[in-house]
């Protein structure tokens, strides 16, 4: 059953394996008249990028864009716009050791379970790689919805059990682990390089946030806009847990305490003192920020000896030496808010069927 | 743009709202020949009711489902399957007072904004009155999964701060909080009470389980089996938060610590030794035990005066007395497992199509 | 796989079998605040009616719409519209001699092998009254399209041998035919009794037109405007043939004749001499009038004794004596119409996303 | 709203511009394990080139197929395959005089008012070369329902007034206007020859027949296998009319010639005796022989001055001499083909959740 396509409006299909020819993504149902460039796609490319910082992967390929249609004159036509990345670095004679063994914590046991055959060349489908398709679709959302002043902001709230304590926007690309906190972001950065250093890996939490967000959106009772944002966050892969205002947090709290009262603001607008809720009443945006977290597991792949089992039923060790993220949560943050983009593109036109 | 529907080929649609004249469910997409009748679906919907404890609402209806098509001597035809409940007990009378006022934590406002019109009579299509559908579509779904041996199992793992530290599943129906750790159950009761006489009320956490399942569900890359249990669960209601595996706590693990290393058990299978994924690689199921929780913000409804504005945008205050659930979470429960049966049973039927 | 939702953004669901309890329809996606009632929906509901001539069913069922949800204080709100009309002259006995035998022309042998099971009552979901669902949801559309003063016509065109030579629109509501051509109208109602008499049963052709229609709906390059009417009107049961426009005639066109020339009309619009295309260009709506064709099947119940086989394969004769419609044409008219209505106010739906 | 997805299970979506870097097709959905190679595809796209008789277009191209994902060891993955053609041959001075005026019968007008914008090079998105992304994906369904035996033979029945009357297989790719009358065709190619030296185009009738069909594919009541090829066949450009089995014929018919009287055949299957129906009997295959027609209109293209207008709302002339297709009919036969391979294939996956 095919699964490759996210939204109703704004549709984004994205296709490709790591080690593949290329990775793509087409865009069905942007809005005709905009101004678009592949400069627009590769600014936003490039955050996905692993960076010269201790903790990313060695491998170092230029991904870059290439529109191949639905742009014409620097402005989108309303037909599908297809993109794509060419893969230029893929090595396959790197897997061909581990095609018949299933990696822990990796998705080549259930891809083989499922289709009964697997791309095992650097996970294939299952690859980080895949999640270029998004930020290239994530790149178009975020392009329009920038003309509706809306600005969505994802940083690092936690790595392993450093945690931010402050949050100043400003901060966010100063550092390479994508920290509003100056000063933990440090520590962070320490902790992930010993934790590289040792061949292992670990997981973290990030924060979006959206401001200037619109009223009205989502659709009840099964597209709200919090189940469609859950979905869109939990599709990335490594991501095992979703949270909206406060989150598993309002499992502790009253009625009293949680509730969001409303009052009139210095411009006449509806709005609420406090914002538990994270911006969402009954699956609809109220106005207020969208504020959401993810959980990030640590990077499945570590150089580290692993007990597991191969396809014939036979148990192994595993140590795959190679290049890996110790630490995959700053390189999520684009990808993220690429998500939080397309979701949001998407719900901002099925409104338009309406007002 | 349509919203009431969800999954792609167990497809259900659900309708209605609190004081209308019904609500109801569509099936689109049931397995034909699977013995079906009332019984079946009123059992699942009786789990739902307010029920005589001291948490409960005191509107007492008789929810009683009526089939109104897709079945025939018995049996499911593949056509779709049409069922409502009438609504008995709709005193309209009760909520003209709140017809211009927005209430906090309530979904009055952003359904205003929204739609330019909204049916206030008791939240309208925002009423907790709506999830009468999920179980009925979901009571159809756990039928048949039956017959693939997986069960769902929900339970109360936090209310406030009460937090069970046991796992007895056969608790669980034993007490009016459902849960499955029985020393602390009495003590949520307790506190519940507390809370209700207090005009208050309080949030929860829900675990639910799935046992026997099937390896391969799943569809990568946004239709992701996690992906989609997510959005079911965030569409329900006043849920504010979800995680699988370990979640928010994957965040502090290591790799090596995190990543479950696979084997071959005593049938010849292969399993994972521990289930940190919560049962999903890659999006697709693994076979192991799929482990879910989602967090529950108090109900919003509270007999405590709240400041809040109107639709003139005047500030005003409200305190709507009347009857009201001091915790939802138990009620939530055969929510939450219906939404998680339509999803696995929409997988199960898309898995067919590969193999 | 369901296939009971007809729309993506106006989205019809229809449920229910001619013997059982009720049929409906929900619209979801309809548009907040449009004043709606019974009445709305039962004047259409009317118009397929069995009627007092002489070639209508005998079969005599007040079918009174009851709108269960969606509307409130008189109007659309947005939510689901559920409606239902309750099946008051099931008689079951009636079938129970044919429910082994495959009766030809109808769905009773395909249906048997699709779902290993029917509903062998009156034909089941396969009967003429699961268009009831279409009417009531196209009733809808046709309101909304009013305020966008958009027209459908439809009317026979043929019955038989006999063909409408000339067109008055005001002809087509004074006979039972539903013929714009008084003069054909008389032989084609006498031709139809005399086949009726005999036991027999005709079909003909049905023309729709669009007046006043909006440029620019249509969404290339599957859901072209044509595409989605071919299907909509495709998929009532008895229809064979789809055209539009020219149809097949325009085989035998040189390209010189076909094409319509544009020109400024009077109010400095843009417009085609002739309509050769049928208001249909690229698949997206031109302006021009929307002329469409279909084909209707003779009816497949007649009271003459045929060959066939039973569920044990062996070979049969059967002779259904009973109620039928000699000529099933004029009351298709509005179920065509409201097809064609759901197909516009969907596509006006979907344009409201780009413009 | 995107309109470029076709299909549920087997889901093909298609880019690209006339005059763009190239043209694509993702197919979803695909059965893994299939071999696929890019020769597959190649064979096919092959068909649909303008060939070497005197009725085709100058423009020569080498349509290449790449195959870029979803593919790995010649063998489908289970992941989207993603294939594109690069566009060789675009010149795009050769149409900036037309950018402003709006070609009778072509898409010009129409787009322009639907988007605001249009890419007028070559017709841009409505380019018949955009077939060439329907090919592809039909070559893959074509392949896999091969292993069904399942057969699609298309024909050229009819030109001007030109029209088959006798069938012999082999003959179809005898002669270039792949006409299975081999006493008709040299005057059907001798009259486009004629045509074309006038500068004029002419239309056509084109008849797909599938032999070895399934029995039950089709989904009541919306998508009915009849109401999607009606669909399938009615979104390529220039189709004008849609029949299936006796079509418009039917409407002539009495019941009692018209239904199909089932028998037992020699091998003990249910059969029908005629196949008035073309396959189809309450919207689900037969198993009968589908056969199907479609209208195709004369190119819109001519070598003759029109009257026409501008975007300023003024009157013009245009005479666009160039390459152009006198009669495209034998170039759509392969579309029509893929477009009925990719419904079968469609429903033939659908109908595995049922069975």
């Amino acid at each position: 059953m095919p699964g490759n396509t996210f939204g109703k409006v704004f549709k984004v299909t994205t296709w490709g394996e790591s080690h593949g020819k290329a990775i793509g993504a087409i865009v069905d149902g942007c809005i005709p008249g905009i101004s678009l460039c592949e400069e627009d796609i590769q600014t936003e490319l490039d955050l996905r990028k692993p960076n010269n910082s201790n903790f990313g992967t060695s491998r170092q390929e230029d991904d870059v864009v290439e529109i191949l249609s639905g742009v014409f004159d620097g402005k989108t036509t309303g037909t599908p716009i297809s993109m794509l990345v060419w893969n230029q670095d893929a090595k396959s004679e790197d897997y061909s050791k581990i095609k018949d063994i299933f990696r822990p914590g990796h998705a080549d046991f259930t891809y083989e379970t499922k289709y009964g055959i697997r791309d095992y060349r650097g996970g294939g489908r299952s690859s980080g790689r895949e999640t270029i398709g998004r930020v290239m679709a994530g790149a178009i959302a975020k392009k329009i919805l920038k003309e509706y002043k809306i600005k969505i902001i994802g940083h690092t709230l936690q790595i392993g059990p450093y945690k931010a304590t402050t949050f100043c926007s400003k901060q966010i690309m100063k550092n390479d682990i994508r920290c509003a906190d100056k000063n933990i972001a440090p520590q962070m950065i320490e902790y992930i390089e010993k934790i590289r250093k040792d061949g292992d890996s670990v997981g973290g939490i990030i924060e979006i946030i959206v401001k200037n967000m619109i009223c009205g959106l989502g659709e009840p009772v099964f597209d709200k806009l919090s189940a469609n944002l859950a979905k869109a966050l939990m599709s990335i892969g490594s991501v095992k847990g979703f949270e909206i205002g406060l989150g598993f947090n309002s499992a502790e709290m009253l009625g009293s305490e949680n509730n969001d009262e409303f009052y009139i603001d210095k411009n006449k607008n509806i709005g609420t003192k406090t914002n538990n809720s994270g911006g969402i009443l009954g699956g609809i945006s109220n106005g207020e920020n969208l504020v959401l977290k993810i959980a990030v597991k640590p990077t499945a792949t570590i150089n580290k000896t692993q007990k597991t089992v191969n396809k014939n039923k036979s148990e192994k060790e595993i140590n795959v030496i190679g290049r890996h993220d110790a630490c995959i949560v700053p390189r999520l943050i684009p990808v993220a808010e690429s998500m939080v983009a397309i979701t949001l593109m998407d719900h901002l036109l099925m409104q338009k069927t309406i007002a």
